[in-house]
Formats: structure tokens, sequence, C-alpha cells
């Protein structure tokens, strides 16, 4: 069990500045995500295209976003708990909620901001009868390999992730052998980088792996483990590809998931808040970002950012109740200096 | 007289990012400030402080976030009016505002959107009798020197513009004699930047200029003209400081000033706004950024650019009455690319 202040959940650009913000108050706080690494949208959905409309930055890329708010919030040491959802949430007598998430990790919590954004990614599943037996064993879901030494490792998907595991595998040479398989050419597809291509193309062509293009539908198996996939061609042929490891990266779909269930009041799947603390209906829960509305509500980033530092102090009042904050700013007080790791350094000229 | 469809009051980092936003939705917009350059408190209290709180800008500075916004709304060519307020706000017939500045310059706009900040900042004057005669001739306040070559110049003042100015004169050889009067010694004062300090040092004993200790206290003219000051020292002591050119650096300090006189309704020397739109009492105008007060109201520059981001819908349904613009984003929409200057340009992998 895990005592903190304040949960946030979502771990996308929203969320990580609420930690920014949590933390200037003396917040202290744990963040969860669905996705195995923090950037939420901005990595799942526009990585390396860029985004003009973050305010002081011209221009920036979801990675370059995701690392520049990593490292502001790195003063805070803000745990962050990856590759899991809440699966629960229980509201003590004493007013703290008690979570668990998909895990079995547990939070007691003082209070919980949702920046859930359009809810937590889950992949796509590969819909073939039986095949769900292997998951975590033999089959994963956009999750790094396994040992793969002795292996035959077949890659399922078309996309830059899909590419990219590939290519790290061939490269290493670190399977008895490495496929990929994508429901159309992938060069003909036009889904993934160039760049990425371009290297599946030379490996291909020194047969360090094989592309094959249709899609699962059966596998073969052998004392209980999986042994191949069973491939079904655009001309309706099925081909036995080897499969000691099957890989799957077919993307990752938001789903609102059990936060639809904690009876926040909500309009048309989004969490209903007020404008001066972004609390939701229920005493204790805040939410911040693509996830909430309110008149007025545009779905950008910025607004979250500004919906993040109203939330904190509406946080605060829960977590420190009768102190009533004040608002300090970072130019000025020795006090954020000191919780930035930043006192005592050149803060530019002074003055009487 | 110009005509446009939005007008913003303040060149604040608040004000130059509703620039960007309303460039977004195709408003066309001019820009009004007091101060002589862009950048509003930013530049003008802290300019090279850091800041850490820019949501993805671990630390900046006022100038740098200046300089940054000013890059990010560059595409959008808004014409900057500097140096100048607005004197006078008639509403027309047809709903449009006809707006007067200080300078005499005339606009007739569709919204007005107020940046403004803390206020106009104004000159601290020197209050010695009779002295405000030669404003704008031979004295000047905050603002770049005229000719001076002929000319003996006296600077008043100990912070880092007087100092630059004294610095720039005399490093050029620009004028007869350039003087700095400061009420105490420089060099003990602690209020300059130390590498201008140095350089004034170094003037100083190859005697590029002189350094003076005292206060104005009175003047002396021939033919209409202002040939001195009269400077009484720490002792008591008066002594005649020759003044062709008085360039005086004593602070600005802001005054809401006329805006208070706009019928908006206010709470606190706040203007009162509605957080879905930032709309003020009066149809057509808002209010963005610290002048601004609502239920939750945190004087963040992050929450300003959010506001403006909702003030520029708020602006679009007048400036383009039933139109309803629709949220797009910068990530994907080829229309914001086309306005940003950035279409044709690598976009990032493509997707189907």
């Amino acid at each position: 069990m895990i005592f903190t202040d304040a949960l946030v959940i979502g771990a996308g650009p929203v969320g990580l500045f609420q930690v920014f913000q949590l933390g200037l108050l003396e917040i202290k706080c744990h963040v969860i995500d669905a996705l195995p690494s923090p950037g939420g949208q901005c990595i799942e959905l526009y990585p390396d295209k860029p985004i003009y409309d973050i305010p002081g930055t011209p221009r920036t890329t979801g990675r370059e976003l995701t690392a520049s708010l990593l490292a502001q919030i790195k003063p805070f040491n803000a745990p962050l708990h990856l590759g899991q959802t809440v699966d629960q949430i229980d509201q003590q007598p004493d007013g703290r909620f008690q979570i668990t998430t998909s895990q079995g990790q547990q939070f007691t919590t003082k209070v919980i901001i949702v920046a859930a954004g359009v809810g937590a990614f889950q992949p796509k599943l590969l819909k073939v009868d039986g095949l769900s037996a292997f998951e975590n064993s033999q089959l994963f879901y956009h999750s790094q390999p396994k040992a793969t030494v002795s292996q035959h490792v077949l890659i399922v998907g078309g996309e830059d992730s899909a590419l990219e595991c590939t290519i790290n595998l061939a490269e290493q040479g670190a399977a008895k052998s490495v496929s990929l398989l994508h429901r159309r050419d992938i060069f003909q597809a036009n889904q993934a980088a160039p760049d990425l291509l371009a290297r599946i193309r030379a490996l291909a062509r020194v047969k360090a792996l094989q592309l094959l293009v249709g899609q699962v539908t059966g596998f073969d198996e052998a004392a209980g483990k999986l042994t191949a996939a069973q491939v079904t061609g655009v001309d309706g042929q099925i081909q036995t590809a080897p499969a000691d490891q099957l890989l799957v990266y077919l993307g990752l779909s938001p789903r609102l998931g059990p936060i639809a269930d904690w009876g926040l009041a909500m309009a048309r799947k989004q969490v209903l808040v007020n404008t001066e603390t972004f609390a939701t209906s229920v005493p204790g829960i805040f939410a911040v970002g693509d996830i909430n509305t309110y008149p007025g509500k545009k779905k950008l980033i910025l607004s979250g950012f500004h919906e993040s530092a109203l939330a904190a102090f509406g946080a605060a009042n829960i977590v420190f109740p009768g102190k009533n904050p004040q608002l300090e700013y970072t130019t000025s007080s020795t006090r954020l200096h000191r919780l930035l790791g930043v006192d005592g350094q050149d803060s530019g000229s002074s003055s009487t």
C-alpha cells in the first residue's frame, strides 16, 4: 500500500504538468498510466509530428514536449506507475480513496486528479479463437520482446512501432528468425516512416528478416505451446509462419474504462467540472485535460495546463485543510526555488 | 483610421499569444502597448530572471519568453503600435468600437481584447516645478536619446536601462558630455547588473562619462531652452550639471488608466469575465491575463494563455457571426499549416 496526498491518473502532457503544479504547493503525488511510457496521446498518436501551439514554444513534437515536461517535473520525483490502469476505487470513511490497479498496486490517497485524456490506451487485439491463452507468455501486445535468441519471432503490424521492433531484433540477430506480417505490402501501405522502411528493405535483402502479407487466422500448438501462426494471404492462400513469440502492434485505442463507473457527473462521455478548481461532482476527485468538460471547453493541451494549476489549488484545500495556500511566483519565491532545486543559483540581476 | 477585426490592448506575453490564437481563427488584429517594446511585465519587471513555470519550458526568462512568443506569432504579421495608450473609446451604432490612442492613431474594430496586465506602464516623473515644459523636446522618459552629438546629456537613474543608455552614448562618443546621476553611489546601490557596472567604471576611469550623486532639484534655462540641471547632493550642496538633453529612467509603474472608465463590470480593480469566452460585461470586449478576474483566478501567465484561446473563439462569434468555428489542431490541420506558413514541410511520418 502506497500512501500519498494525490494520485494523478494519466501521464500525458497534462498529467505530467499536474505533477509540477502539485509540487509547487508541496503536495506529494504518484502517477498511473496505462501506456508503458509517459506522454499519452503526444507519444501514442503524434510522437514526431510538429506541434505549433504550445505557448512560448513555436515548434515542438509530442516526443520533445514530453521530454521537456519530464525535465520540468524532475525536481518533484513523482513516481510513475506505468502499464497499468485503475481497476477499483473505494472511498474510506475518512474521505480518502483506496485504489487498486490492474497490476495489483494499491494506493491510499487524499485526492485523485483524473488527467486521462481520451481514456486509457488499450491495445487492439488479434481476434483469433483460443489465441488469448498465450497472452503474456508467447503473445505480447505493444511491449518489448522477451529473450528471443532461440525463437522464431513473428511481428504483426505496419506502423512505426512494429517496424522498430522488427529492425531491432533483425539487426541484433537476436532471434532464430524474424518475420514481419502486415495485412498489406508495407512499402505500399504508406503508414510507416520512410527511414524505417528503408532499413526494413535493406534487412530483407540480406534475408535478416522475412516480410509476409496477410492476416493471422489460426495457429499451431504443440505440448501447450504456440509454435506457428496460420496466415491467410490476400489471395486466400494459407501459409504457416513459425512463431515461438508473437509480438502484435495493431495500434492502441482509448477506452474510458472504469472511470465511467465512478459515479462522476458526466456529459457526452466527458467528466463535468467547475472552472474554479476543476473539481468533479465527487469531492476529492478533480478532472483536467481532454477528459473534462465545462462551458467553453476546448480540447487544447494549453487549456489542460491551466486547469492543472487551478486543480492543484483545489487539491491543496483538501490535502492541507484551512491552510489556504497563496500563489507564489517561480521568478521570485525562495520557497519555490528551494523546491525546484535552483536556490542559490544566479537569479538574474538583483534588485533592492 | 485603421480598420481591423480585433484590437489587442497589451503586448505582454498574454497579449502576444492572443495574436496567435486569433490568427489560427483567421481574425486580423492589431496590438497596442504603452511600453516602447513588447513583453509587458516580463520585460519591465524581470527581463533576466528565470521563469520555471511555463509549461514545457523548464527554464526561460522574461526576455527569452517574449522572443519565443514573437517568433510564434510572426506568421500572423500583427502590427504592434508601441509607446501609446488608449485614450478614447466609442461604440458606433453598428456595434464596432472606435479607438484613439495617445499618439492620435485611430482604429475601428469589431472586438477589443484587453490583455493589459496590471495596467499601462507609465514612467515615474521627475518632480521639479516647471521642468515638464521640456518634455519630449529636451526631457525624455524611458526612451532612446535623440541626436546628441553637440549636446551635454544628463541621464538620471540607477537601474539597468539608465546604465545601458549611458554606456551606449559614452562608448559611441555620441555627445559633447555624458553624465549619469543617481541618488546613491551606483556601485553601492546594488541595483544594476555587475557587467554594466564594470563598463560604467571603465568609461568613468577614462573620463568618457561623469558620475554624479544626488537629485535634480531645479534647472537652468536660457532663451526658452533647458541648459542645465541643478543637482542637490546628499550633503545638501547644489551643483550645476550641464544638460541639453535630460534622459530620465526612474522606473515605470502600472496604471489601469482609462480602462477603468469604460463601463466594464469590475471587482477590486479587476475586470469581471465569464470563463466560457472571457467576455466582459460589455459585448465585444474581452479581457484576458492578469487584468481579469473570475472564481478561482490565479495570476499566472499560463492561465492567460488558456484564456486567450477561449477569448479567440468568443471573438470569432462576433467577427464571423453564425460561422461557429471548429477547433482544429496544429498537428494535423492543413488550413492551420497554411496559416502558419509550414504547409509542405515535413510533418513527421504520414499515416493513412
